[in-house]
């Protein structure tokens, strides 16, 4: 018996980034407030909690003179400039690979062409992106790509977080249509490195197990991902949610987890397999020893 | 029994441009001199002979003080530069479609893009293009696609008879790796309309002919649409390539042409069609009338 666990699994390096400057931060003023969930996982929101980060959902619940930190989602720059009037402290742990994006749309309406965002249109991500151009088009799924109307010209952003099977289907279709593309592969490496993780992994495992919140996009997708691949694919937020029907004629047993998910819920996952199965099983991370 | 001939079938605006720019400069210069063929069709090459336009393969052979047409392909700038230099009168016939792709092409350089051209290398139109830039790189085939080195960022322009499909799989995959892309999708109109009709008519029809040059590189693509999606397909150049045989339960026939292939050429293969039906059939140009 074999667990075997992606080496990227979990948390991004903009997603650490963000989780240590809101620490950092209610450390020095005390309360910080997070404008939405700092991070896509109510096991760690609850953690956080404890240590003075505050979820919120309005800027009306900020008082004044207090701090709040924005999420490496970034946000519209009308957040921003509202925040500032209501003369809210603002720590900006914006992703620097989001920030990058939102000044990409920025140049590319300044080019002249109309901004295409692909990804989740209700994601703050994307939200944040669209906020700094005026009129951007949003393209969620393929269904989107046959509705889009023609354009002579178009200018192309992608979510950090973007299947890049979606990119390749829409630049493709789009090509035989249009005119001038200028597009930015804006997919963060973290983010394709673990799809191509999951990808070789659900090929290798009897069995997946995908660790993150339901609310998470990039959990979202790297679960699909793996159920494509293996039938024997299960989604779960924490350790609880296992079942130990499920360990039936299984010989290995793949994990990945998205960026949102802390290392300490992998753990408890690793712990409570290891419970379930008696122990005496190996727990490599990676995927090159695993032949 | 029905003929049905594409709408689009033939020369196009650009071809027939050059054609005419040749004989009027030939009626007034007397001889003119063309650097390769005038268009890739045999049958058209000999009878402009007659009319006074010579074919030539280098600018060595051009005599002194003599005129010469730049095809609609176009030419590097250095073979310009030659022609200047020896004194002789251009007759540019470069189609403007042709000159704006070269025109991209600088732009794309200067912009700091690693030019790419989709099309054939050894087709004069993507010389000519090719000679505008420093190490441009050439793809021609889902083959060299795979043998791409990895590009940070790169700019595209295509031959404008490129089947758009080579540039929808070229995107599609380059999309997955690449930075930043710009593609200008510079396959003529002409050529798509052309293409997208052979598509629709060889599925109507019992048999296609399309005629042009065997050396003709849209007339070869527009061939292997038709063969893809009619088994019962041929590539002539001229009317006496037709064999009785091949009009064996056969109801309707549907006829396509080149670019290079002038009217004159179509209307023999009708002629002689009807001739080997022993007339009675009807002949419809267009696919709208077919049903």
């Amino acid at each position: 018996m074999k667990i075997i666990v992606a080496k990227s699994a979990g948390f991004c390096w903009g997603v650490k980034r963000a989780v240590n400057m809101a620490i950092a931060a209610a450390k020095k003023n005390g309360t910080v407030y997070s404008l939405g969930e700092l991070i896509h996982n109510p096991q760690e929101i609850k953690r956080l909690e404890t240590l003075g980060i505050k979820k919120i959902d309005s800027i009306n619940e900020i008082p004044k003179n207090s701090t709040v930190i924005i999420r490496s989602h970034g946000v519209p720059p009308d957040i921003i400039k509202k925040l500032k009037e209501k003369g809210i402290f603002i720590v900006d742990a914006t992703c620097p690979f989001v920030k990058a994006i939102q000044e990409k749309a920025i140049s590319l309406e300044k080019e002249g062409y109309p901004v295409c965002i692909l990804g989740n249109s209700s994601h703050p991500e994307v939200i944040g992106i669209a906020g700094h151009v005026k009129d951007p088009v949003i393209v969620e799924n393929e269904n989107d790509i046959e509705k889009l109307p023609p354009f002579q010209k178009l200018g192309i952003v992608c979510q950090t977080t973007l299947n890049s099977e979606l990119l390749s289907k829409f630049v493709a279709s789009l090509s035989k249509e249009i005119k001038e593309m200028k597009l930015f592969n804006t997919i963060c490496k973290a983010t394709k490195v673990r799809q191509e993780e999951t990808r070789k992994l659900a090929q290798q495992v009897d069995m997946m197990i995908v660790i993150g919140g339901k609310n998470s996009s990039n959990t979202g997708k790297l679960y699909a991902i793996s159920k494509k691949l293996n039938r024997n694919s299960f989604h779960i937020e924490s350790a609880e949610e296992i079942d130990e029907s499920w360990f039936k004629n299984i010989e290995k047993i793949g994990i990945t987890a998205g960026a949102s998910t802390p290392q300490w819920i992998i753990e408890e996952v690793i712990e409570r397999i290891k419970t379930i199965l008696k122990g005496g099983e190996t727990v490599e991370r990676g995927l090159c020893k695993t032949t």
